[in-house]
């Protein structure tokens, strides 16, 4: 399939500061285990990171749910329609399972 | 919102024999605790009924995409549609923290 | 490895309570679908009732650490010590995957 | 709670090197935004680096009940075990959570 114009393409300057967020919180990890921080608070500062990059997870899904296959619905491409929802739900099981 | 007739109504026989195999598989956990298994055997078998449950969830969310927010979209009503795209990405967000 | 009492043997009852109440909570899905139910309303339905599911799988894996492992660390067993802690994190691992 | 040598303590480097990879992985993601990769091939990665995340974390609760809470419950302090039992559970629940 061509994809064209990725979903986020209006928010792309949202995503790319939320990920930098995130490679910071994992440098502050780093720093955290540098100064032998203990365990426990560590792994909480490993959930809170988890969750900000499930966050930008969940806001590529959207955009791509709001972009990409409501753009196919709205063309009346049932076949592409159908392709994408398939491809979007497997791509939720695997943040699931992540 | 109406909402019709829901997104799974024509895997209905399909969803609710798998959760009646979910149900049958809560009810074998309680022999497993009754029966003093071994607490990892338990919790290996939580796991599994776990991702049997998240299992119908992601056929519900299959149907709900394909159907309700695609046809939102294939109607040409963008508002509707971008309401239930934000609807289904906070279902995975409530599917994810649980 | 003999594994003797399990680690929830003094808890039993409430746990017991716990899954019978998360076999009525998937009875109650089945009831949702059958009744044509909102695909979003049965989705957060479907979390809740994971998230109870996952809350027993905590409460065991609490009373395994509690009891069993670090049972075998106050004896003084150490490699059974660090099997059980083995055993134990890829529990949790599977938890975290399903 | 004066808590010591974390249990992590020996694997610092180990830690530290996995924590580099995941943030190599963030600046990955940074790139595929700024290349408009397709919304799912993002997706997909994210799922990547969130698996290695959990793994870091996965890896700090290993250490963490191998050395801390085993260690107390080998210096026959129930209290502080139990405590520290505790608070394990309720990280490995902000980790599911996550």
């Amino acid at each position: 399939m061509d994809h064209g114009t990725p979903g986020y393409h209006d928010d792309k300057k949202q995503v790319l500061a939320r990920l930098r967020r995130v490679e910071g919180q994992v440098r502050g990890l780093q720093r955290l285990i540098e100064e032998d921080t203990y365990c426990i608070d560590v792994l909480t500062q490993v959930a809170a990171v988890s969750k900000a990059l499930q966050g930008v997870g969940l806001l590529l899904l959207d955009e791509h749910l709001r972009h990409c296959v409501a753009g196919a619905a709205a063309s009346g491409d049932g076949d592409r329609t159908d392709a994408l929802v398939h491809e979007a739900t497997k791509a939720v099981e695997r943040m699931l399972r992540a």
